[in-house]
């Protein structure tokens, strides 16, 4: 009934223990992080958002490092600061550079710029954008 | 008194003309967006402005395909109507197919709900983040 | 039980046209907005609302004028459409000119950038700060 | 000068004790959370916030577990730390169960996911939505 | 390559037809809504966003027509009219009075303000709150 | 490769050296911020940030203080904790005395919550604001 605490392995029920088993086989980690574990709070939710997060996630039209990279795009976005420090390190785990990370942090910053000055100065859509 | 409203290049200041013919120029188009005509309003952030995102959006270590995804991102994140219409349409030309704006949707859906069950669990930042 | 709609004065019940009287006297207006026509469905907010907005907006250490600045400034980083377009007009009902318009959108855009630089560069706060 | 600081019972003006009481009063505890005790810095903020506070949160048409579920879901939609711990902890008292904040954390991750989609798909209003 | 457009059901693939049969099936429905339409663009996203979504606003712990308060709510707060929109109507059909919408408003209105009140005076995290 | 560090002036770069030093002369100040410190990890972004934030910031329509009322109005709204912390200190380097303070945040409190209701209500635009 207090603040949700972590769900070590050893502690786990078979099926988060499955879920668990899964991201360390599908990711080549040792331990999931933090994240899966106060999720294991719930089981249900544990197993859906694993699942959805490796279909989406996967190689697919866009590459692990550019779906990365828009991850800490969104993150940083919304001022999420656990998904900032982890998918940032995802991000360099699956190559983004220094110049990559400072190039990244640019976008975004410009993007949340102009996004209000458009917003502020009621810009009308182009017909061209339909 | 009212509404703020789009600046033709007929209508132009010189020093908006010369920002508009910089972006007509760099963009290889007849013509500017709106975003770009009602800046104009207040050339001193249109110069900015249009100087900041040249130098943001060219060809660096992240190509401009991947900043247009970034793009869309934060503007689908933040709800920008006119955003989201104008960098899809930048996106699609530098390269984005249907397919990749599929999955770029995908993530930043996840994303976005991700960041929240981290907030919400008021995950512990693993030690491997620092 | 479908969209919202607005209440008109002819429509309203006594509690609704009492507070569209105070707001009337109080804005020397001679209809209230849309948007109290709509909190008008539910009269307890309606009147909560005005009373609090009616203490809030007024002279205090800080003018009328800006605290309409600061309400445009809230209203562009949350992208509320409505919000944007009520509040400019009220600010340049308060005296503000094209050049503070201006100013305003480019701090605006700048403060929503930075943000996103401090977040994502995970900036420490400085021991001055607190 | 500095960061703002919370103001106790024993260094507070008489305004300030007079609502402290009623919050003591209304919710039957011993001391008010941090939260007053920062509002306390503007007396007149703080018998405004609570005054709204206390008629926005009593039961009504909604329980008072379910408004403490809906504030829940929007602190946790704005990233706002001390509000998602406080609120979480009312919403215990008023009943929540763990099963019932799984659930709570499945919606509100699912609507900021297809909120994004949603927007960023440019969905037209169905005409049965007006 | 431009706007994205609804996808009918007498122009979708087998497996998007399957999701719409559902779907259908599910909520008791001749159509699917716009939203739905949409997201047929890229039918792997459909199929695990519906799943998603039909899993987590089933009955639970947490009703059907608290669940679509919640997502009111979320929805309200990021400012996304067409969620807005269509989980309004979702809520009225899962029970919502007019007297609940404005019960639900002066929440998440109130929780949006507070919300800002905590962040701005920085308050401190109650030990209580851990 | 790991989280961002600051870099300090007896380490940085000439081209760094050069920014921190015009920020300590155009502000009067014996060191910078972490900020600047953080993003001098990318000597254009730090450069190209800091010309933009001087620009925009100097006198101008608007008053320094204003400026910085403004700054903290925005970051409050995003719930950026650095940009709270060091743009509130600059309002009151600014003049920003704890009055308005106070005042600030009652605007920026009621600015979000009526967004909210806007939003939620779906107030259409008055036909007096275009």
């Amino acid at each position: 009934m207090s603040r949700p605490k972590a769900i070590e392995y050893a502690d786990a029920a078979p099926q988060v223990r499955a879920v668990f088993n899964d991201i360390k086989r599908t990711r080549k980690v040792d331990d999931v992080n933090n994240f899966w574990k106060y999720l294991a709070n719930d089981p249900a939710l544990l197993k859906r958002t694993w699942e959805s997060v490796k279909e989406v996630m996967a190689e697919g039209a866009l590459s692990p490092l550019i779906k990365e990279l828009l991850y800490v795009a969104v993150s940083v976005t919304n001022g999420c600061g656990y998904c900032i420090a982890s998918h940032s390190a995802s991000a360099r785990k699956a190559g983004m550079t220094e110049a990559m990370f400072g190039e990244l942090m640019a976008v975004v910053g410009m993007a949340n710029e102009t996004n209000r000055l458009a917003s502020g100065y009621r810009v009308a859509i182009d017909q061209a954008f339909g």
